[in-house]
């Protein structure tokens, strides 16, 4: 795998590259900006996810010799547009709403500027990007709220690509998620891994017991020990016998996870292990942890439905060319119509801090920033260099979780709607 | 990004292995077996893609100093485990599927033999890839079969992970399609890509005019030009004054494309161009790609629904342990059940050609094989080496077109139904 981005990109951006290269618009000054039209599934609210993905990809966009060797043997594009490539280096602004920020249709996710040569190549891995760490983003805030400050971890890299399971491993933690079992997430972004045992673990042993004494052996009574690979409550009495009563946890995976949560509970008290938690896995999404609110669980750990989106496994948005040498411009035809016109937002509150309103406005009429106002875009790369003071991902963590208590009530509701606040657009 | 693809791993193996190698049973000898209790959304069959991928990352499955430090670093395993990790390589025996075979619910699409210890830290890579390779292949081959011979090509890089997009890309070849827009599935897979001009090349321009013949003077006649930005019928008769008909292909991306077929291919017939191409793309789904069979369409665009396997975004596959020292195993509790044993399949077929069954049977107790009868699995590693005459992705690419039509006919229907041969399970 090249540690260069470039080749991810789209046959058809070279394409107009080298034909704008050809007739001059191609050092045309552009604004391009994604967003999108919709929320997903009648979602209330969007998060960004990726940003720091995106910066770190734009950086990378370098045609090396492999890259300019691949595209000259398929005729990909001609001579002239290969020696652009050859030095080519982002060096236009970027603006943006930084990551864990809520978003609502319309929003202007991200700005690019520079000439058209330079910011249409970024197009196709901008989007992918986005489009799929936002989604994630979007379904790990759901099950983070739903799961109403219970532990919840994310396990979902084996029903994914083996590459998104590093992203959404991370994004998983940027909304809240305690820990994932993703190690080369661990590894790559800083964040904490967990897990203790499969049922081949147990299938492995002579018997539920010896396998039951191994992991203790080896991970000491704190650990997390699986008592459904046979039957429930025999496994959790052999597993207070092995660990005693300061056992760290036990995990169910399968069956009705609300009742026998009930009853493991029940029998860790009678065995007298009231501080042993009860964690259940197993095709959770956030309706199933919102319904298991009333049970004695402690924690959840998530799979599927987390790296899939839970219904949603892309966030749909667009990298549109709104504006070329300072004028508007918008496709015009059919459904799928856009506002011309570089853009910025910012988002209304009230005075007791609930939000009421995404305001996005043509840049040339910026409204008056009332007291409770905030602007929505910061700074991501000027002169095609990372932007000082860029957050880190703690920041972002802690920013989407003090945005989502922002949220009217109606907001946090799981159930299809309008989004949680209306988007106006002013002057654009 | 590390060329190893040992940390795309889940903790738990690692700690499992750990507690194993101390009390001995990691090197007891298992098998595990990949494979599907059910297809997705009532799917009539499955389809194996990934497998060529999967042999990729089990030659890579190695533990250099970055990933030995990350877990020495963290204490994820103890230093006795860190020194067999350091040592490791996969030395057991791997059947499967071939790529590009169809599958049904308990197909054994991969059985991986070695000890426990070597073989069970390969779970989380091979399923990602597996999971979503697959679900990919699935969605991707019902589009080729409703475009009914019609090109169709592969756009959807953008609305996926940035490295799910280059698998997706090789995905979709595998089934049929003819090109893909994705430039690093081009270098990584040797496969074609396609593409020519986005709305934002016509905005770009000072006018739609100026616009298609910049594109027909680098590109040349035979390009296909974009005729929605404006208006589709103007554009449409731009497009011919500027290539003559010579024209290569229109293509329209929103709207009721049909209608809008149809209105195109009269008006070039009128035009004279009647051997110029109507291409449409834009939320297409094998059902839309099914509903125009009988408009005037020579080509499909098709990008997020074959990225997220319309609507089944992950194949549900699983990875079991079967057998310890020749002793079949299996989970027992509630209804996740699994049938212990290493099994091998074969498919039934009647006189015609026409697939009737998939057996699945314990290798102690195989079947005759009828005369129209084969074997399904093929050696994939032997002794830890990729086996002798792996198919290249053009036959798998054959293997599948053929496949398709060995299904009986409601095997290719599109709506939700039973699988299209049923399973039977003997000896296991």
């Amino acid at each position: 795998m090249s540690s260069s981005t470039a080749l991810l990109t789209d046959h058809y951006e070279l394409t107009m590259l080298a034909s704008a290269l050809r007739d001059g618009t191609a050092h045309r000054e552009c604004t391009f900006e994604v967003f999108t039209r919709r929320l997903p599934n009648g979602r209330r609210y969007g998060v960004t996810g990726g940003i720091g993905r995106v910066l770190d990809a734009v950086q990378n966009f370098r045609f090396g010799e492999a890259e300019i060797a691949q595209l000259a043997e398929h005729g990909v594009v001609d001579d002239l547009t290969l020696e652009w490539l050859r030095d080519y280096r982002f060096s236009g602004q970027i603006d943006g709403y930084p990551e864990g920020e809520l978003y609502f249709p319309g929003s202007p996710l991200l700005t690019v500027r520079g000439t058209f040569a330079e910011a249409v190549v970024l197009e196709t891995v901008v989007l992918s990007i986005l489009n799929h760490d936002s989604a994630i983003a979007a379904a790990a805030a759901r099950m983070v709220s739903a799961a109403n400050g219970r532990r919840i971890i994310e396990m979902g890299s084996r029903r994914t690509h083996e590459e998104s399971a590093v992203s959404a491993a991370r994004i998983a933690y940027l909304a809240g998620f305690t820990a994932t079992s993703n190690l080369e997430a661990g590894r790559r972004y800083g964040i904490p891994t967990a897990g203790t045992a499969a049922h081949a673990f147990t299938l492995l042993h002579d018997s539920e017991q010896s396998a039951f004494e191994s992991q203790v052996a080896a991970l000491g009574t704190g650990t997390t020990l699986l008592v459904d690979t046979y039957d429930i409550s025999r496994g959790i009495d052999l597993a207070v016998q092995t660990a005693g009563t300061g056992l760290g946890a036990v995990r169910i995976d399968s069956g009705d996870v609300g009742v026998l949560a009930r009853q493991a509970r029940e029998q860790l008290d009678r065995l007298g292990a009231t501080n042993t938690r009860v964690v259940v896995s197993g095709d959770l999404d956030e309706y199933a942890i919102a319904s298991l609110r009333a049970e004695p669980v402690d924690g959840y750990g998530v799979g599927t439905s987390l790296v899939t989106g839970s219904g949603a496994p892309t966030a749909e948005m667009v990298y549109k060319l709104v504006e070329v040498d300072g004028r508007p411009v918008a496709k015009r035809s059919s459904h799928k119509e856009s506002r011309g016109g570089r853009k910025a937002a910012i988002r209304r509150y009230k005075e007791t801090g609930t939000a009421v309103e995404e305001l996005v406005y043509g840049v040339n009429a910026e409204p008056t920033l009332g007291p409770h106002d905030r602007h929505l875009q910061i700074p991501l790369i000027r002169d095609g260099k990372l932007a000082d003071d860029l957050p880190t991902l703690e920041q972002d963590r802690e920013r989407l979780r003090r945005a989502l208590v922002t949220l009217p009530w109606e907001g946090l509701k799981l159930s299809n709607g309008e989004p949680a606040i209306p988007t106006t657009f002013l002057g654009a």
